[in-house]
């Protein structure tokens, strides 16, 4: 991912959190974590997201979602002789489309990424709306995606161990990898 | 408490909550915790909480101050071979006077409620405005007031088990009796 694209999407994450009465420091602003997960399609498969905290016994983060955009399918394994990483998702703002193990619906509101269909493979439906929130267990494969708004997440948890998580596609890189371009 | 006083310092809770932009469902507003401490003085010694989640691995909430509202020095113990809850108080709206053990300021910001001054015995000042947080450690003994405009803080912590806290005021009773008087 070029530097440019990384901070034209941190701007854009800013200003739907300032939008949503989340207020940010200025370092915590120029911070603002980019996943395009290696796929070359941020818009389309990518994250953008804050940490407030991640100590060894919990985690808090906000989660933004551009509209359309979906957080590719993954779990989080036990590490260390731990249990994985359960989160606790709260819409803050737009809505998400969550998925997750369990009986498929029948047809679902997200729109799988064309051209990585053989990726996503849960379709229990949960759809979140501000003020709805809902636990995800250790060790369940889950994917989301920004409602036509967007999204602001608000992420509760256990220790976070990105480095860990599995995903269903293996094209996924999860820590970026950023090429400077002089922005 | 008075049933009556529980649903008015609820409902201007939540009216804080909203102005904040923090969407809470119907059910949330109707439990938001009214913690009076058995003090009687709901305005000067009190706090009000809403739980999001409380898991065996982490806890989040959101803390609502009434401007000037004080929440009295306590600490949290280890409990079950556990070290205590450790806690980061993140101030999303107004400010807040956080004291925890350590150098004390000279003067401090937050004003001692008036008659229980022998309850207070940490002076270590921590200015917080909407963005900034600070982590707490286990054990350690902390209150904290809402400024001029009152304060909303969330807190991403470690599992909660409020009834383990040690208040320095033997007066103090952290889990709310309400008498019913037909609000």
């Amino acid at each position: 991912m070029l530097r440019s694209e990384v901070k034209q999407a941190q701007r854009r994450a800013a200003e739907m959190l300032a939008g949503a009465g989340v207020v940010l420091t200025a370092e915590e602003a120029g911070r603002i974590e980019v996943a395009g997960f290696g796929l070359g399609r941020l818009e389309e498969q990518g994250l953008e997201l804050i940490t407030y905290v991640n100590t060894d016994r919990y985690c808090a983060k906000d989660l933004v979602l551009f509209p359309g955009q979906t957080c590719p399918e993954h779990l989080h394994p036990p590490v260390n002789g731990e249990p994985g990483k359960m989160e606790t998702f709260r819409c803050r703002y737009g809505s998400v489309y969550l998925y997750v193990e369990g009986e498929a619906a029948e047809t679902i509101q997200a729109a799988v990424p064309p051209g990585s269909r053989d990726h996503y493979t849960v379709f229990h439906e949960i759809v979140l709306q501000p003020g709805e929130q809902y636990t995800i267990p250790p060790g369940t494969k889950h994917w989301f995606q920004g409602g036509p708004e967007g999204a602001i997440v608000s992420e509760f948890s256990s220790t976070s161990r990105d480095e860990f998580d599995i995903f269903t596609d293996p094209g996924v890189v999860r820590l970026p990898v950023i090429v400077e371009d002089g922005a």
